[in-house]
């Protein structure tokens, strides 16, 4: 069976059209997920329940010709298989309920094993690439070190984070131990996902552009490359693409694109055809819409996909996603209307580009 | 009498030491304002009662030897005079009561009078003024229009102003429009804060940064440079030196630059060296240590502050400040040493310069 367009994309090959996905497609602004999420009684629950997580996972891909699934999951299980105590809550979002306080919390923390302590999202993988029979690739998801070392600090969100800097800042020794310590859980959950059949990997790096850019080299950067090293040197997952995505450090695209990473995730701040003008040769790229074009009319979304394959232009090594995750309070119709127009529109760029 | 350093600053002039002022100097942090707040009764009857706007305004300047006062308002002052009607609920934040829901709810908005439908500004200017006694220079400001139309249409903040953005790309007619009112409506703000006694004026774009760039040069930029030329053929104001901050837009700083104002504001997600070596000629740079700084220890403040005299280098041109302004958890002892840093460390680098 000849590769699927998205991992030929991600490989910077020539593709029939370009491939799409959508951050979190499996989620609240489809009714058939609030339905599972309502059945399921909690969002932590979802995640833990594989056959649930399974149902989520293949419900955008049952109604939009999308070209990759997506693990159901959240970049929280890691903290909560160290023993931090995840839970969600509809409108407050996630929260730990042992926050890491002091050093000895840091020392004592030690890297799960998938295969037992995050077995619910190895079974989930399992079970998820059974269930889509090569229909389109599966993607497997871990977060930055960086960015669950601020939630494992602070306990829950926030605009700041000024606890998790300050001890960067103030004691970085201790914060790099624990950046190791997540770093290579994250390494071994991420190989895990592979082993289980994911086709592609992910770390999310959400919290990364909220660092100055010494400090972004230093505690978060420096993790994200020890984790794609890590990767290359594994058996099963060197075989499997990897995409960075840290939201808001477009500076620092270069630095980000020699980790040795497949592909650069990137947010709606930077032009596509600035972005590969500085970095394309070496990797692909994955984006980049304002999520917030999804509130716009359909003739509008239709003109920003166009707008966005031109600014790229006729290169390989573009998967077309938004620059940060659809919102709960989207029309999924408009979603459909940029899926299709995504396809034809670059389908039509394709045959063009020879001429 | 000589000129102030901080006005010497925003000239590109050799200073003494380099010039602080810090971003929400006067604010929840500092127990004496939390108890004229407490006394006003309301955020909203604080910033319409010019007595108790100068008496918060003067607050940081009798407790630190800080560099300059900026006037005690809110960027939502505009939208309040032309009929929307502000209320700030404690950590909820502003809101307006009849934001813009129809073409005809733009067409209808006129520019305020800010003699008589901002009088209550323009009288904390001039009273703010005469009490400082010439101690350190007055700053005025405004939003930034693409800012305050974000407010406009939303009726309050948020993560993503979809709704503005939306507008944006499926009516841009109207939301230029929009734009075109509310900038004439800051020009003309601006200008009498000038007339009545403010030494430099900012403009405060806290959104733009979350536009696309192709959004960014026709809906936010393209209305700051509006404004830079309108206060530059103004009498009074044109003598003022413009601050024009655009948090999260680094990308488009020789863009920002190119305006004609005298400096721009930067965030602490670029290096204050990078961030001169593409500007540095054009304009003075008024920055950008993380606010969460101010949670670390003394000596990681001074060691930062250094850090970031250094990276900017013995050039002219430098006012010190945050990249976003101080929060409300912060020691105010701990902005004591960032100021005291500031001035003690710089001091140092200007003697040493020129050997």
């Amino acid at each position: 069976m000849a590769e699927h367009r998205f991992l030929r994309a991600l490989r910077r090959q020539p593709v029939d059209c370009t491939p799409v996905w959508i951050m979190r497609q499996a989620g609240r602004y489809l009714p058939e997920y609030r339905a599972t999420r309502a059945r399921a009684g909690s969002f932590v629950k979802l995640c833990k329940t594989p056959e649930l997580a399974c149902e989520v996972t293949l419900q955008p891909i049952a109604r939009y010709p999308l070209d990759a699934a997506i693990l159901f999951s959240d970049i929280l299980t890691i903290p909560d298989a160290m023993g931090l105590g995840l839970s969600v809550e509809d409108g407050v979002g996630p929260r730990l309920a042992h926050p890491l306080r002091t050093r000895a919390d840091i020392e004592r923390l030690g890297v799960p094993d998938p295969e037992t302590e995050l077995r619910y999202v190895i079974d989930a993988v399992r079970l998820i690439r059974r269930e889509l029979r090569e229909r389109v690739p599966l993607i497997g998801f871990a977060g930055s070190p960086w960015t669950l070392a601020c939630y494992m600090i602070e306990g829950e969100g926030g605009a700041s984070f000024a606890r998790a800097k300050a001890l960067a800042w103030d004691e970085p020794a201790t914060m790099h131990r624990l950046l190791e310590v997540v770093a290579r859980a994250v390494a071994a959950y991420l190989a895990a996902q592979a082993a289980a059949g994911a086709q592609a990997l992910m770390v999310f790096d959400t919290w990364g552009g909220l660092l100055a850019p010494a400090m972004f080299r230093e505690f978060s950067l420096r993790y994200l490359a020890q984790i794609a090293r890590s990767i290359q040197s594994h058996n099963v997952a060197s075989r499997v693409p990897l995409i960075l995505f840290s939201k808001g450090a477009n500076a620092h695209l270069e630095a980000l694109a020699d980790t040795g990473c497949a592909a650069l995730g990137l947010d709606w701040t930077i032009s596509l055809g600035a972005a590969r003008a500085r970095v394309g040769a070496r990797v692909a790229l994955q984006g980049n819409l304002d999520p917030a074009v999804l509130h716009a009319r359909p003739e509008t979304i239709r003109a920003e996909v166009q707008a966005a394959l031109a600014d790229f232009g006729p290169h390989p090594g573009h998967v077309f996603n938004l620059g940060h995750g659809i919102t709960p309070d989207v029309d999924p119709d408009r979603l459909a209307v940029l899926i299709d127009a995504v396809h034809e529109s670059s389908a039509t760029a394709t045959v063009r580009a020879p001429s």
